[in-house]
Order: structure tokens, then sequence, then C-alpha cells
């Protein structure tokens, strides 16, 4: 076993403090990479918390990893030692589920492993998480990252990134749309990247009329004040897409009425409460509402490389990971320009 | 002016009672016909009780209208005196705008001019429904009803039947897909005939143990009785579509639960409480909740074509226009198998 030294939380209601575990040691196709950076993703803290389901303890959480290739087992073809290497969400899925064919890992029939707080393909072995220095996952599962980006700034890419990206590719986003994204944090601020990277007419919706000039900055083309019924009312109709990356309550039927007829709504965010939905609100116009989870490997690596193209990562801070709980404190306020990452030489 | 008999409400208070009123004189592009039978719509009740929205009284309901041509326009070119003719949900629209334009009058942006309870493109003039002996009609939305069919049972396709037809051709569905219809009602048996018309696998999801028959003889491949959690369980991740024809609350993410990755819940019913949508019912398995709304004149007109060509016609019970009360009362109850269609020579 390879020893790692990582933060966890050892119980829900414990904060997370220094923990050395083990690694597996890297088999036929596993590659081991030490890990530099880890994005910090609001649904660390939603799992540290036990606020989705009952999480496995101890816990060490992160899901955007980037780092060097350390070791590769004797079969493994994509990766040599030296290499910038990645890892997202999932660590592992069954391989042989209609899904999974389909490189739709992320909706594997039979439970994929999550990189974190879950489980290997043995169905009992836990997972960890990028808090840590190293990590061994099977090459299939791992990413390449060019050289060309920031690689602290590419970490989020990895679940950010991907959440945003995955959804406009299979809505086939592009020239000619017009794209919302509601919500300007670590998902929306990726969103209004890709769509305009992608082509699309992009529009921020927000409540708050301070980020407009971070949107237009971003590349947004319009901004949009939520809170402004006049403001509402100029857009009704005018989007073919919304990209909702908000977790906080909010009013579906208001969003709604800002599509085009044939319009689709999609939800990356996911809030604690239920969406309320009118009927009215989808059938006059023939709407939809749309969710999406994460994405596969292939369209990863395809978002990474056009990521590497378009010269496009995540506006970070970079932290060190003793500062984790007052940057989940700075999260849960939306005070972040957009992402959090650790710098995993500080731990 | 043309004198016209036919059943009012004189407000959402008062039954539906004889009444004389007036019709257009024949324009140079309009249809005159009689109406020899009208459906019965659920939202004939909704409306004359004002459950949606304020009504304007007095109120003609009915928008499956068939009937025999008795004059035409100098300028009318698709029908002459003693055709067969049908009426839909719409009797006009803009005709510039862009859905318009699409052959989606349905979602008409400037408003379309629905058949009873709307005004014409006059924005002012009251729209007067089949519930009546005559009615004027642009020939645009007219619609040709072979004279292979029952007359009388092909006066719900002008509602049901479009209704239905028109996300089933929307969202394509046909051979190699899994359709379940919720609810065997007015709706819903016209879901059943036209999925297995169109060549899917249909499944009919309902509370009633006492429908299997039924659905079975509608041509219905399989039945699910949704009140029993085993039956629920094995029919989780089936479906590609779910055509949800229920007005009734009922839990959505129960159903979404019960579709494949990627797939579509569609809504034609109009439940007046909102639905309930837990994000991950829809981001687990990229899930869409859609709404659709009756269909366009074009595709009215395939769907009757259509339904000539494989005798297809709605279950029906003839009524006497005197018992349109009692009808409506078991129509409440769901005894009904599976529209009333109101014999107009009893008015």
């Amino acid at each position: 076993m390879i020893p790692v030294k990582g933060y966890a939380a050892q119980s829900p209601t414990t904060d997370l403090a220094p923990w050395d575990f083990e690694r597996r040691e890297v088999g036929p196709h596993d590659v081991q990479f030490d890990i530099l950076f880890c994005g910090v993703c609001h649904s660390d803290l939603h799992q540290i918390k036990n606020d989705w389901f009952e999480g496995i303890f101890p816990m060490v959480p992160g899901h955007e990893i980037v780092g060097r290739v350390v070791k590769v087992g004797d079969h493994v073809k994509k990766f040599k030692v030296g290499d910038l290497a990645g890892t997202g969400c999932l660590v592992d899925s069954c391989r042989v589920c209609d899904n999974c064919k389909q490189d739709l890992e992320q909706y594997c029939l039979n439970g994929g492993s999550f990189t974190y707080n879950g489980v290997e393909q043995d169905k009992k072995t836990p997972t960890y998480g990028g808090y840590s220095n190293s990590i061994v996952v099977h090459e299939d599962f791992v990413l390449h990252v060019s050289d060309k980006l920031n690689l602290a700034a590419a970490a989020p890419l990895l679940c950010a990134g991907i959440t945003t990206w995955s959804p406009l590719r299979h809505w086939k986003v592009g020239k000619g749309h017009k794209l919302a994204v509601l919500g300007l944090g670590g998902l929306g601020h990726m969103g209004v990247k890709f769509g305009v990277a992608l082509g699309a007419e992009v529009t921020v919706l927000s409540t708050s009329p301070k980020k407009e000039a971070d949107a237009k900055k971003l590349g947004a083309h319009h901004f949009v004040v939520t809170s402004d019924p006049a403001q509402i009312e100029a857009a009704k109709g005018s989007f073919d897409f919304i990209l909702d990356t908000v977790s906080a309550p909010h009013d579906f039927n208001m969003y709604l009425s800002l599509l085009k007829t044939d319009g689709t709504h999609i939800c990356v965010g996911v809030p604690a409460d239920p969406a309320s939905i009118a009927a009215f609100s989808i059938i006059a116009g023939r709407k939809s509402l749309a969710g999406s989870s994460i994405g596969g490997i292939a369209e990863t690596q395809e978002m990474l490389d056009f990521c590497a193209e378009h010269n496009i990562v995540s506006d970070i801070e970079l932290i060190d990971i003793k500062d984790i709980h007052a940057s989940y404190d700075r999260m849960e306020k939306g005070d972040v320009r957009y992402r959090f990452v650790i710098d995993m030489a500080t731990l």
C-alpha cells in the first residue's frame, strides 16, 4: 500500500483535519500521480455535512484533481512518468452497461465509482479524493491536461468545467443560439466561457447588478438583473437555452417564461428544495426542464483539449489547505471569483 | 349575421342552458358548417368554472367540432358545400409570427384565437364554441375529416387526438421506443392508440388495476399498476418517454424514475397544482420534463389523415346535450370510456 497524506472529515460534525491513509499499490492498468492542485467544489461541503445523503467517513473530499504522474502500471499505454494528469468526479464505472458503452460513465447503470464518498467497483472499498498528496486511478479514468494551461486554474475544469460543457454539447448549443447562464459562480463562469467559445450569444442572469462588469469581462454579451421586473419583462421569450447553475431556491416559472418556444432550461445546480413547475410554464411554448450531471470521460478529454486550444481555464483563488474552512465560509456567501483551488504544496 | 342555437354558461356560477346567438356572415375565405357532433373536453368544465383564468361570458364551450359544410366564401378553395369538416381548439392566429410561419399556430406569439372563451384576431370579438348548431371559420382553420371514419367518434380527434399526436410526432416516438402512457382517459386512450400505431412498445400506467383489460383492448402491450410498489420498482429506468395525461395531483419524481437515461416526461394534462421536481430526479440520467399544447393546423390535418388511413377514432359515449351536466359529473369521476360526444341533433 502507498502511504498518503490528506485532509479528512472524520464525521459530518467534525472539521477537516490532517489524516494519513493508504492508496492501493499501482496495478497493471493504474496511474499514480502526485496531486499539485485540487479545486474546491460546493458539493465537497454538501457531502462532508451529509446534506444529500449519509456519507462514508472518514471522508477526503476533492474531485477537481490535477498533478504529475509518478508511476504507471506495466500495461498502461496512455501515460508515462512526468505527464500532467487529471481526475474528476469518477474513478471507475462498470464499463459494461448500455450507458458506459456509450461513453456515458456518469450515468453508469450499475453505479459509477465517485472519486470520494463512494466505493470502488468491488462495491466496498471506499474512495478518497483530492485533498491529498497522491492518488492511484485506472488509466481509463485519468485525463490528459495540456501543459499550455495554467495547471492550478485547470483543476476546476474537471468538475465545474465538464458539468457546464457536457450539457452545452449534448444540446448542441452554439452559433445562432441565445444562451442564458443563470448564476455567476464556479459553474456559471465556466458556462459563460464555454457558451461564448462555442459561438452562442450569451446573457448572464443574476440577482446581483454588481456582477455585470465581471460577466462582460468573462465574455458575456448581455446581462439581466433578475430582480428588476422591467429587465425580466424585456427578456421574456428570448432564450433558446438557460443553463441554470444556481443551488439556492429560485422561481423556475419565471425563468421558464424567458425561454422561446421549444426552449430548454437545463439544471446543473442542485437546490435542496424541489423545483415547483406550473403546468402552463412548460405546456405553453412546449418547453423543457432538463437536468445534466458532470460528463463522460471521453467528453471530459474533449473539453480539456478544447480548453487547451482556446486557452480556457477557470478564474481561481489559490488557497492554503489550512484555510479550507474559511474558504467554505466564503463559498457559502458566494464570495469567490470564481473557484478556490488548494495548492497541495501547502499540505 | 347568422342566427345560431347553442348551449351557454351565462356566468361561472350558472349551469349551461340554451342560448341563441349570432355568427358572422360567411366572408370570402370563410367556411360555414353545421355542427353534427361536438366532443366534451375536461377543459370545457375548467373554463366555464373559471378554474384557469377569468373567462368571457356568455361562454359556449366545445372545441372538438365536426359537421358538414353548408356555405363557403367566394375565395374558398379547400372546401365545398357537402364536405365533412372539423375545427379544433383554434379558429385563427396572427399568421405572421415566427411560430405561425412554422405551422405552430398553437404557440402563436401574438396570441391565437381559441375556438371559445377567446377573441378573434381583432382582439375584441368573442369566440363561441361547438355546443351549437353551426359555426363560421376561416378555411385555413377548418380541417378535412374523412368519410371513412365514424364522424361522432372522430370529433375528439380535434383536441384529445391532436394533443397526444403532436408530442409523439415532435419527439419522434416510434419503433424501438418504450412509451408509457400515464392515465387512461380521453387523452390517454388516444395516446395508446397513436403510440401503438406509430410502432412504439406501449405501457399504460394507471392507479386502477381495473383498467388493464381496456388498456390491452386499446392495443397497449403492458400495464403497470402505479399503486403497487413492486410493479413500480420493476419498471424503473425502462421508458424512453412518458406521455402524462393526468390532471390530478401526482408524484412526478416517481414517474421520472421510470425513465431511461435521456428520457422525456411529456405533460399534456394540466394539474391545478405545480409539479414538484427534485433536482436529482432530472440530473441523474439527464432527464427532461416537457410540456406540449394541442398542435398546429397542418399537424392536425396530418393526424386526421393518419386516422383515416389506420381507422383510428376515439372510443366515445354519445350523449344528448340536455345531459351535459350529468356527463360533466361522470367525467370528473373519471367515469367515461373514453370521451363524451354531444349529438348535436339533440339541441
